[in-house]
């Protein structure tokens, strides 16, 4: 028989990690970029979801290579797509520090979103 | 000293839950809605979020009254905001279910996410 | 020497006809759907957009062939992008009815936002 | 009876001029900030939306009295919202060039878009 058992710091720790990269993703991807606007789009990104509760360390870095090569010809920009972001994000709650990641995977052509550890 | 643990299905279906929690707040917030609209916009934000993995079962309510006291005067329409959703969804990842919920705290005057259960 | 001249109901119909493309693009881009979803989304997205101020007709279409192309093979489903929207838009501003629409240019690569008619 | 008529750079200008303003609007609202991380966001969101066509200029300024006041006590952050935001486009099409204002008009309680000159 199921039943519901106590809910832990890792628990919150994990479920508030996830929060924050589904917030970061469909926030942000849609917006336009270009090569010169990249540095300045990883910061707000990065500083915005820096402000969230319990997260303790955040880098986000947005694949240059993709933003070149999908560069529209005729207009010159694109937009922010999930697979151009690699984040890592530092969660911190009460004791208990957990690190998860967006990457694109590109065997299984998504990109993912994974535990890397708990402390 | 810290040691990275074996993660397990319980963590990552916390993590799952946050990450469409986190995902469906930011994907649809701002959306123009009035009472003639809410519902088909509460259809299509649970319908979108239960493609997603793991996702076993999504309620989505909005609040009425509240879209009610914000409809602009002059324009007769609002933007949906955090605080009029109440949301409810059930992941199974593996062996494990967590119902995790996002509803509105008028205490913390905080649109907050948590653990329901854990099973 | 340039110089500021009367704005017309013509100006702001076109005014807000980009206003509703831009809006739609930039909320419901990026959405999970699948081939079981799509018809939910299309109608919360018209109905959404046409609560917005001079709004007299909207219709949205998603391209079913382009969601099923982008289904990903381990999760079996896909974001909302832009190309995939087929979107009419009519205003009317005083007397001045416009005609808009947003295509995908498969010569440009490019959504395309473009002016069809001015009445 | 009505019937088309030709469409000018003017009508693309204004056309193109509310694009922009929507995309800004609903790509970034909903966007975590508080008092330390505003001036990342403006100057990410001027320098995004600035790479789309027919753009001369823009600038984006955030209410930082709103953002204060904004505050979740607990958690020390609040969101983007429309009507923190004070942006002017500049939009050169052919020849046309139109200035555009995105404003809070405090007695319509409501982010207001407007022309402010067609030249």
């Amino acid at each position: 028989m199921s039943e519901s058992v106590v809910i832990t710091d890792r628990d919150n720790a994990l479920f508030e990690a996830g929060i924050k990269l589904g917030a970061l993703y469909h926030q942000f991807t849609g917006s336009p970029i270009n090569l010169g606007t990249v540095d300045s789009l990883e910061q707000a990104i990065s500083q915005s979801i820096s402000v969230q509760p319990f997260v303790e360390d955040i880098t986000v870095l947005i694949d240059r290579d993709m933003v070149r090569s999908n560069l529209n010809d005729e207009f010159g920009y694109c937009e922010l797509e999930g697979r151009m972001l690699d984040v890592r994000i530092c969660i911190l709650y009460g004791d208990v520090r957990v690190r998860v990641a967006l990457e694109y995977d590109s065997e299984l052509e998504y990109p993912l979103m994974r535990i890397e550890s708990v402390e």
